[in-house]
């Protein structure tokens, strides 16, 4: 069996489309010619049907006519004819086959019509003309202008002037002579002007329209639609001087545009929420043919006035009230050629008040309205404005230069965008209401001979927008961004004050002016966030939570200032991590071993007069704290692992994501048959920081209360450790300012197997031996310290000669050097200077530089500054066992997270995509913990004189 | 000014519509009525027209008739009367106003009509009636039935059996009576037998569809239907003996079910090549309405059956061949009921043949078919099908009781699915061939009382699937995945052997079974892995890249096998990573410091007779060296988070992941606007194990060749520092086969001051000591040792009387325990006399137990085993200064890398979502890492006697 069967579109000759079976079917030859929708067979004109059931060909039964007989019309019947052939009739005489009760004729005769009826199209029976006809001439004839099929009188019609009938293209150089103005305009003036004849004005304001509204002419279609508008008798609608009756209100001439965009006058208080009566923008638009017939007053939904087609749902959302919408596409010009009808939209705003249903025009501005050569509708400011009302999507009409040409060139809304702003009264926006919306139209050209078989593809775009007249409270954000950048400012200057005694400089020098700049670019960045966060949270909340609407988000543009600041309040803080991190690369650091020579060393085998050599002190237990020291400075009190991949577990995984786009829902989940609005670079900065802090947070409470104090506390075990290793770690961050951690062995001595230490543990555990406080009885091992300008002065003395040292033999190791040695040697002897004269100034062996041991103040701990003066004795502060936190990443989480923060929004900002921002910022910190951990460890091995090899 | 007017929807009364004010205005009250369309003014039927140019209701002008006159139909003239009032004719008579000329008659008389003809609308003028009446009767009476509007013979009628007018519908519980059957079906099945009307047989057919062809009865449609097919004298349509010229084709009774889907008629050879001619299914539908008229053969494209509404671009997708498609919606109950026409259609599949155009009969297999209550086209197998031919999409007629009430029930598809099989021939499959295709509906309903008000969503669903008929390489795959496991399995037999002589086991025991079944696992992941990844891999290439279609992916369903695969061999994985960290976990460890006293020591100030103590060897360089060793265990050789960020990067950022749909499309970019298609599990697991193991590769390159090489070798460095430590490492990872470092100090002695080291290193530099080798004048400090089992167990011994000290020791850290010091002094007895059996095995000082060095064999090495028998000589085989990384983490890269592989794809195989997977895999690493640094680090500490409080 087979189961295809030809593809036959086109039955040619005389072949009927049999619908059963799909294909061409022949009729009969002789009898038959197929009927005109080329689904069926009927009889030839000399040929009456005799059986016709919509049968195929050979059910349907033709008989031939006598001679001298033609077929009916209708096919059912033979006449004899009058003339030769029955067709030869007179114009305007019928040949009359029936009867008008049915009845067949005897023969088909030729009569005269009469006089106020023409023959139908059949020629068989008569029809009354066009009242216009019978007005002028009392009959069917015209001998005066003939118009547009309509007869006129001789002076009714306006004369045409040389631009009448022209359409100027912005596509073409010169203006073109319209077939269609031709055809219809005269017609359309006429009968507008003589009869009110309503298809007719609508014609004529339709003909003005594609005119673009043209003001600078009496003889086109705007003068002449201008002309019957402005005449004196005519009475208006309402009040409104623009609108005629009987006319269509094409532009608002009575009033300044910028009246009429802050008219308050629409009375309906816009809803976000979904189930609200009012959240939905209830456009109407009235719609009429070219020709100016009425197609009804309809809802904009359903993508009335949208080139772009998409599901209706997601087409409906463009009128969703707060929601910003954009859609784009692409759209073949042969389309435009061939499948859009041009019609023609008058737009109103459905409101109820009280019981009343009321539509409220809205404006239209024609980006292309030009007048007198100036495009007056797109000026910055508002008041010279030309409004209009009336629009189109495509004009494939006005282009045509005959009838049945295409046009040479069509226009079409190549952008579209309804601006809603919402009303305010005295810089208070009054809630969920508005001004009247306006739609800016910007019309484009194609050009039949470039575009249409080429079949060029062209964008249209289609918007709403929302906008609030008040500044986005950009002004309150400048405000307090004005007001806390001076708080900060003056913290600045307090911070480097305090800074300047920390580095004992007496007078404030350049080098003090460059830790203001940058305390206070880290004070900027901190109040430039605090102010963005504050304010984008602001909008997250209220526009995400409004019932009624008073907020909405500012658009791209002008989201430039919040650009701006935030990668100003970026800039700032980079900088401001660089000099923590130069800082903290910088500063001194030593570590003193308290443990002392056993003594002489002799082997059993000397004789007793040997004295031996002294027992050398292992360096390993210097190797031990140093090694970890170095580890400490890798170490972040967060984790940027799971700050990143929580982050994109909430906003990818969860969705929250879904949070950030321009309209007022607020679910975390969006089906995808939902309209997606544009991402809000606002809320994904409001979103994505409320989160990351609160992430942030969550770890600080986790690694302060939970880790720290359960799991394992690395500031603690190192401390531990330098107790056990009898060594203390002296850190000078400052010139006299620093931290000191007390790590001198109770037991006196810590060199030693591993016999020894396990006892010594043990002693520890058990409480037999004294406390590893610096104070007898005291457990404080860690102390901020603030020391005298003579410690500084006496401990440069002591690394002069070293100067470079390390850094020389670091350079030169491998090569055989002169210098090496002696340099090494110095160096060496340094490190064991420097060992005693610690040691000895923490003993108060020093006469001059001694130092005493005190609980800071609590106005000194919360400003974070010294009231003393160290200028004979140093201070050991009592801090909290953290202090020296500082001196390392892991005292300073605050301004590495607000840093990666600000990363990672200034990477979405620029690439909307919170992936990537992730990833970057990831990176980012890695990066910054790695040169951080270089810096810090080329500066450790020399200033600790430890050899890089074992900071492992 | 006012902008506003009132909305005004309907005009009441005698008021029209004014379509420029868009306002209700009254007509003339005394000479007007509103006109039909409501948008003017006419005159009333008692008053003639004196002027109307379509203006408003003040311009049109009316006179009223002199008495005993009225207007004509027309409106234009008056004209007298006959009767009273003009209106009273007889049934079958017309007023006749004018002549057939257009001459106003003087009066208007009642005029019968010709016997052919009846009056028409208006009542002023005669028609022919339908030839049904002349062909009866002769003129246009009907004494004999008349039905649907048409007139037949006394006989010529099927009188209605009981069930000639019912429809059973699943929703209802008893077949419903359906007005629309009353109406048409007896008209139609007379039509259609007697005339062979097309539309009439059309209809008739369509009556039987929405029967879902019921086959049971003699007396419905289908019974009716099946009559006249079966009539004798019939012709066919080709020799297709299921469609008769005239009729629809309804159901495939001549051939089987699965003879028609396996035809291999249809030649054209399908490309995926976007601009290929044959790109795309050319399916295209002749649509008839519901009393059958034809709509006309078109193309399926822009949605024509499909019920969810898209845009056409995405619409259209779904006929891209090649590309499973699927869309799903919800559709209104109420929109079903009154926006739906239902109109039937017949599917063809268009190709091309030589120069000719051919139509293929796409089947239809109706899922809701009954034939004696069962659904045989439910059935598993397609022996049994019913396919037929004619379908529609919405039916809101056939449950319709009366004319102008909606239907009791609707139907609606809401399933439909395309079904494309690809052709093969003996198993091979021929290029881009198919069958035909096949199209799957399923119908519901819906209730009127239930569902109407309330609205009811509805989801429907429309999609085309591709299917071949092999097995999708399942086959291939199964015999690979068994012939690889058996190598796999062998080889696990070879390693647990291996194992057994390392372990120094004689027998095979237990363990050694154990030890095979952990291999076994660890085998058996990587081939599976190996396999799935091939076998995706070649179908995401040659399902991408093909140019004719000869491969199509597999479905949701037929994912079952590859989805329990991958899951096995994650399983194993995950088995087989645990079984490391244990292994590892459990390692011996040994620091040997071959340091020794400097002597003894005096002081200065004692007599020389006191000897003084034996100076102690400080225990500090091993603390620092099992520290580091604690970090070399946390150590890897790749970042996961380089691994996992790069993964996200190129497929969420770059966009790889959009080659996981299911479509032959391979651009990383999709345009928005185009149809994305559901991602494809297989698709997924090879992209993204493909870039994984890219990816790894990188890392594998780049710490290899760069980042060791000139940055950080973490395990250079480690032995490094034993050797200027003095301390060796002696790692047993086995009963009898480890690891050695060879850390002795060249100089001697290590435990020395600041002075002295820097010393030492220098003499290293300068070349002026010996080499650190273990052999003299070697530079080979690292080894894998193969150990005779006496060693072992005079180890053992050593290590027995501390056996769970150290446990106990930590588990009594802080209390006071009689037993405690005991314990204490046993593990340091015991470290001492391990420290000194090892010194004195490796300086080769113990009798009976001697070692020599070697290199191993090639194959020894590629086989990783021994072939020499330890029997009484141990062996240190030279290996490549990296062999101890086995014992860690570092050295076993490739078993964590696969296990992250398949954790990542096991959790996008669950959650479809790659950003969650990285992350998931991250965490799942990490956690690996930090079970194995806890487990490593409590392991140290108990083997080497080194405190916890020192691994930091």
């Amino acid at each position: 069996v087979t189961y295809s069967i030809p593809f036959q579109a086109d039955c040619v000759g005389n072949q009927y489309f049999d619908l059963a079976g799909l294909l061409c079917r022949d009729c009969d030859s002789v009898s038959q010619v197929k009927s005109v929708d080329g689904l069926s067979c009927q009889c030839r004109p000399s040929y009456k049907t005799t059986r016709n059931f919509g049968g195929p060909s050979t059910t349907v039964e033709c008989e031939a006519c006598a001679a001298g007989q033609v077929g009916t019309v209708d096919g059912w019947n033979c006449i004899d004819c009058e003339t030769a052939d029955c067709l030869n009739c007179n114009a305007g005489d019928i040949g009359e086959e029936y009867s008008i009760a049915g009845v067949l004729q005897g023969t088909k005769t030729c009569t005269t019509c009469d006089a106020a009826t023409l023959p139908d199209s059949a020629g068989i029976q008569c029809e009354r003309c066009h009242e216009s006809f019978l007005a002028v001439n009392n009959d069917c004839t015209c001998n005066t202008p003939l118009v547009g099929g309509l007869c006129f009188g001789v002076n009714e019609i306006q004369a045409p002037a040389q631009d009448t009938f022209q359409v100027s293209y912005e596509a073409l150089d010169a203006p073109l002579s319209s077939w269609y103005y031709m055809e219809y305009l005269q017609a359309a003036e006429a009968m507008c002007r003589l009869y009110q004849n309503l298809t007719a004005c609508q014609m004529l304001g339709n003909l003005c329209v594609l005119l673009h509204y043209n003001p600078n002419s009496l003889n086109d279609a705007c003068g002449y639609f201008e002309a019957i508008r402005g005449a004196s008798a005519t009475p208006l609608i309402g009040d409104n001087p623009d609108w005629v009756v009987y006319m269509p209100w094409l532009k608002y001439v009575a009033d300044p545009a910028d009246e009429i965009l802050t008219e308050i006058n629409i009375p309906t208080k816009f809803s976000a929420e979904p189930t609200s009566e009012d959240s939905t923008l209830k456009l109407f638009v009235a719609q009429y043919s070219a020709t100016g017939q009425y197609r009804g007053l309809g809802s904009v939904r359903g993508g009335v006035i949208q080139l772009c087609n998409d599901t209706e749902k997601k087409m409906n959302a463009a009128y969703t009230f707060a929601t910003s919408y954009s859609s784009s596409c692409q759209l073949k010009a042969q389309d435009l050629w061939n499948n859009y009808e041009t019609t023609f939209f008058d737009m109103y705003l459905q409101y109820t008040e009280g019981s009343s249903t009321v539509l409220y025009a809205v404006p239209v501005l024609l980006d292309n309205y030009q007048d007198d050569g100036t495009f007056e509708n797109r000026q910055e400011t508002n008041t010279n404005w030309q409004l209009t009302r009336r629009f189109f999507l495509v004009d494939n009409v006005s282009g045509k230069t005959a009838s049945n040409t295409p046009a040479t060139v069509i226009r079409y809304a190549s952008s579209i965008e309804l601006l809603v702003t919402l009303q305010d009264e005295a810089g208070q926006t009054r809630e969920g209401k508005i001004y009247p919306p306006l739609l800016k139209i910007q019309y484009s050209e194609l050009v039949y001979e470039n575009d249409y078989d080429s079949n060029t593809e062209v964008t249209v775009n289609f918007r709403v927008t929302y906008e609030m007249s008040r500044d986005y409270g950009e002004n309150a954000l400048s405000t307090a961004l004005g007001i806390l950048s001076g708080v900060g400012v003056v913290w600045a200057l307090v911070r480097s004050n305090a800074w300047r005694r920390r580095a004992g400089l007496i007078y404030i020098d350049i080098k003090t002016m460059f830790k203001f700049f940058f305390f206070g670019l880290g004070m900027l960045a901190d109040v430039f966030f605090v102010c963005l966060f504050g304010t984008t949270l602001y909008w997250l909340f209220f526009f995400k939570r409004q019932d009624l609407v008073y907020l909405v988000l500012p658009h791209k543009a002008q989201e430039v200032s919040f650009i701006w600041y935030l990668s100003f309040a970026f800039f700032c803080k980079s900088l401001d991590v660089l000099h923590l991190i130069v800082y903290q690369c910088l500063s001194d650091v030593f570590l003193i071993d308290w443990e002392r020579s056993r003594g002489r060393v002799v082997q059993s085998s000397d004789p007793g007069s040997n004295k031996g050599s002294v027992a050398p002190v292992s360096i390993w237990r210097t190797y031990f704290v140093a090694n970890e020291w170095n580890e400490l400075q890798e170490m972040r009190r967060s984790s940027i692992f799971f700050q990143m991949s929580a982050m994109l577990f909430f906003l990818e995984v969860i969705g929250l994501k879904n949070l950030t786009t321009m309209d007022p829902r607020s679910d975390v989940y969006v089906d995808p048959s939902d309209y997606t609005g544009d991402p809000s670079r606002v809320l994904r900065f409001a979103v994505a920081s409320g989160i990351y802090l609160l992430l942030s947070l969550l770890q600080w409470i986790f690694f302060a209360f939970i880790y720290e104090r359960f799991i394992a506390d690395s500031m603690r075990n190192f401390v531990d450790l330098c107790s056990m290793a009898n060594i203390s770690v002296f850190v000078l961050i400052d010139n006299t300012f620093g931290y000191y951690i007390h790590g001198r062995s109770v037991h006196g001595f810590a060199d030693t197997d591993m016999k020894e230490m396990r006892d010594q543990l043990k002693r520890e555990e058990d409480n037999l031996c004294g406390q590893r406080g610096l104070l007898p009885n005291s457990e404080q091992q860690t102390f901020e310290i603030l020391l005298p300008m003579k410690f500084r002065e006496q401990y440069n003395t002591i690394l002069q000669p070293l100067d470079g040292v390390a850094a020389r033999i670091d350079g030169t190791r491998g090569r055989p050097d002169a210098g090496r040695n002696q340099e090494a040697e110095k160096s060496i002897q340094a490190y064991q200077t420097m060992n005693r004269f610690l040691a000895a100034f923490l003993d108060h062996g020093i006469r001059d530089i001694d130092y005493v041991v005190k609980d800071k103040l609590l106005l000194e701990q919360i400003l974070d500054m010294e009231f003393y003066d160290p200028a004979d004795k140093g201070f050991f502060f009592n801090d909290g066992g953290h202090a020296f936190d500082n001196a390392l990443f892991h005292g300073n989480e605050s301004t590495l997270q607000l840093f990666e923060l600000l990363l990672f929004c200034i990477v979405d900002l620029m690439f909307t995509n919170f992936v990537l921002a992730a990833i970057i910022t990831y990176i980012g910190s890695a990066f910054l913990l790695k040169v951080r951990a270089a810096g810090g460890r080329a500066n450790l091995a020399k200033k600790t004189l430890v050899d890089e090899r074992f900071l492992i």
